[in-house]
């Protein structure tokens, strides 16, 4: 059996769309499957005595972040740019993705949240613009809508970001592998993948 | 004319180790040259608000960053340990990197006080220390020590530091490129010479 990575990413984040867009092709070349697990930044942030992206609280780390990523991006042949408000409201994105993984869907749709987020600059905590979202990724939008506020999936969501935290989760994009090992940043993901194959049983 | 990158460095960063122990030969084989720039990170991280390293002030980050840094540096066959104080007060080994310059030796004493703080775990505020890493360079060290008082190293000193706040600078390493272009990060390096390559003149 491939070993697994999990994938933990918030919607909000810059680099974890540069994962977002490349994960799945990038680890199925390293033969590992990929866990998508969408948590919330901001009560780790908070936790930390932080209200906003620490890329609004210094804003030499912010404009390098935008200069940083749009480098990357255009290495990689992906668009890139800033919504008007940063960092978005991610909630309902999330909540709907854990609703999505019920169809096998959560990474489209995840993949389609991000590149609305930071392909096109639109609002992603905008009904509208979830609905779109929900519809390339092949769901139906009113189904998954009234999925996305049950309970189950509310604490899911609650339940990741805590398991997040206990994990030490500091920022997204991180991953973490089968033996607990963690690593945090998109440009962490192929060491992630090399210990998971290399730390795999058989 | 080879194109050069400025590598902006601070004694007391781990990451800034990482870099300095493979920055020579990485630029060797880019075909481009560097210059050694010591700058304090205090006076900048002061100017946002920290009294002290990030990596105390954000536990979760601090034992992350030395897992991280452990895992390169295993990966890349160069020892690592945190010395029992962090961050070291890296102001006398900055003004010595200055005054090593004007005999060619600020590359191999600066390397020599890494190697000390990050792979022996040595301070590198005592002068013991620093005598032995001026000795491991060829340089005389009570010439040195002099010479490093001497109020132009020290204003040099304080001009690096200015400028590289002045350039948007928040964080060791970092990488600047003769047109202006600023990389930061360890991870950063490989990006930062294929830029200066492909902006070089001629």
């Amino acid at each position: 059996m491939k070993p697994t990575i999990v994938f933990w990413y918030e919607f909000a984040s810059t680099y974890s769309y540069l994962s977002a867009m490349r994960i799945e092709e990038t680890a199925a070349r390293a033969d590992v499957a990929v866990d998508w697990k969408p948590f919330l930044l901001g009560p780790i942030f908070k936790s930390q005595g932080w209200e906003t992206s620490p890329f609004n609280i210094y804003p030499a780390k912010g404009r390098y972040m935008v200069r940083d990523i749009g480098r990357t991006a255009a290495s990689r042949g992906i668009p890139f740019q800033m919504p008007a408000s940063f960092p978005a409201n991610g909630l309902k994105a999330a909540r709907l993705a854990i609703a999505a993984r019920s169809q096998g869907a959560d990474a489209a749709f995840s993949r389609a949240v991000f590149a609305a987020a930071f392909a096109k600059g639109l609002d992603i905590s905008d009904d509208a613009v979830l609905t779109d979202c929900l519809t390339s990724a092949g769901l139906e939008a009113d189904d998954m809508r009234r999925l996305s506020t049950d309970m189950a999936v509310k604490s899911e969501l609650r339940a990741n970001t805590e398991e997040a935290q206990a994990l030490g989760i500091f920022g997204a994009p991180s991953f973490s592998t089968p033996d607990g090992e963690m690593f945090w940043g998109d440009d962490r993901l192929d060491q992630a993948l090399t210990w998971a194959r290399k730390r795999a049983p058989g």
